[in-house]
């Protein structure tokens, strides 16, 4: 259960965090130098499998039991026409995640994974934060928390997603507070006009809560989704479980556990770059270069899962292979 | 079994192949307007649905039965030092396939898929096609004949790879013979000195075989594993098998069939793009863009099996999700 009652013990948390298995990350190279194939010619499968013993602290990690975790929260911002979709559209899609209609259902039994979906206070939405704060800090460590114990400490991967109408103009406020520039794209499918209103909002809402630390920016522009995300990728961090990143809403989470604190992202790897337009840059800052590249823009998690395959192929060579000698193939 | 007994005849089987299936392939774009995500918000995985609706006959395709074939040869011009790895190792990766101890034993066991590997007379390398034509018109109807007989009719899709110490300059000849340019790259990984001497060794087979025809091309400059892959992937058109294509040797067969008849690789999807240099304009002459670019360079097929999982997870959403209507979802 997550040990926090504030931003600045999160903070604490943060600081004081494991890092990979240094002796697995040693015997996993050696291990890869030997397996029945060209030195490197499994490129970056190779990098992924050594750098997951890592985090699984052994020289021959699998990917059996994944978790998926979907946060859904409402904002109010969307209330200033930020998105193609009405808000009542988040807590239809919650029913549709029960009910398993939606990608993120489809993707999760494609592969066996286990998902965990959380609806936060969609009753209540943030405040709209042009006006004021979108949280206030109770309920951004709140949100924190429950994404905090939402995580399955014996999972061998967690990723994350999300569902917020309204999170797109959320998360480019979060990156243009943390690291200037716009990066306000077009959402699930918002036309110029509607740009033009998301890059608005932004500027006013920067213009009113800056300066201010990576977790205020977080609570003062984010979502409850956004916290919980972050707070279930600090968990993951916290119980050595890797963490295959989503998208542009899930990096932006993960972009204020970068600037909060150095290497906070270590045990993460992105899983796709999103035709969120702004995503790339988001990438660049967070200094993660994306497994998939194939236009996805939904959310859910949907990339990150679609991405997992990459990674358990990974492992499957990794773990699996016979070495020259057991195979007695002639080295080069 | 392959019904031709010449190259002409083969031709001739390719000019009268079968197009995908028009119902399916008009009904699935409907299908995939009313699932619960914004428009296009799933990138190309609406895209490949769509196209495997075509070739699957049905709405909503699955991809549960994958077929795997992987096909060996030996090349007279591997006694050139073209290669980082002496001839023996094409035997020994086969007796490594057999013994499940390969990269693609892993990938194909990963994700479900049946492997099957063919060695093509190992004993009997093709001649050095700097001094003569590597194989005689009917040991090259052979190959073919190999490669289309190996393609089982039920699969829902179709991957080819291949094994061949010194295929990567008889791959490069062929592309050079079919589109002019230098296609050659490292292979398995030769230095500045191997590349020079790769570059000779097809130049003097250009200069030697040139003009011909592009399944003359194959005859004289390719392989027993390269024409058995070209074998293949026309006998999935034949069953309306679609293919998933590998890297740089698998992507030269194609190459030849596309030079051959106009529309010939139009069941197949690029699995990924390989680090071999050359790879990236190969795919570029056959029209086609890659799933994946993870810096593999291996053949075997483990790009294309790799890929896959994307098509697994594509067709999951496509034919699993719930519409608008079905989930009570409110449309933008």
């Amino acid at each position: 259960m997550a040990s926090f009652t504030s931003l600045s013990e999160f903070a604490d948390i943060l600081a004081a965090q494991p890092g990979p298995d240094a002796e697995a990350i040693a015997a996993a190279p050696a291990r890869n130098g030997q397996l029945t194939k060209p030195p490197g010619a499994l490129g970056r499968l190779e990098e992924l499998s050594i750098w997951m013993a890592g985090w699984a602290g052994t020289e021959k990690p699998a990917l059996d039991a994944p978790q998926v975790l979907v946060f859904a929260g409402n904002h109010g911002v969307a209330a200033k026409g930020v998105s193609a979709f009405p808000p009542e559209v988040t807590a239809q899609m919650v029913f549709n995640f029960e009910a398993g209609g939606a990608a993120i259902n489809q993707l999760s039994n494609a592969f066996g994974a286990k998902l965990h979906v959380t609806a936060l206070d969609l009753d209540a939405p943030t405040a709209d934060f042009t006006e004021e704060p979108a949280m206030s800090e109770a309920a951004c460590v709140a949100a924190l928390a429950a994404g905090w114990d939402a995580v399955d400490p014996e999972v061998d991967m967690l990723e994350t997603g999300e569902m917020g109408i309204g999170n797109t103009p959320a998360a480019a406020a979060i990156a243009s507070a943390l690291y200037g520039g716009d990066f306000v794209g077009r959402g699930t499918g918002v036309d110029d006009a509607g740009r033009k209103i998301k890059q608005d909002v932004v500027a006013k809402g920067l213009a009113r809560h800056l300066p201010a630390s990576p977790l205020e920016v977080l609570a003062r522009l984010g979502g409850r989704e956004i916290a919980a995300m972050a707070g279930a990728i600090a968990a993951a961090r916290h119980h050595s479980v890797p963490v295959m990143l989503d998208g542009f809403i899930c990096c932006s989470a993960a972009a204020v556990l970068s600037e909060a604190q150095r290497g906070a992202l270590d045990h993460c790897v992105a899983g796709h770059m999103s035709a969120e337009g702004a995503h790339a840059m988001m990438l660049e800052k967070i200094g993660k270069e994306p497994l998939l590249n194939l236009g996805l823009r939904l959310g859910e998690g949907a990339g990150a899962a679609l991405a997992r395959g990459s990674m358990k192929g990974a492992l499957a060579c990794h773990s699996g292979m016979a070495t020259f000698a057991e195979a007695g193939v002639s080295e080069g």
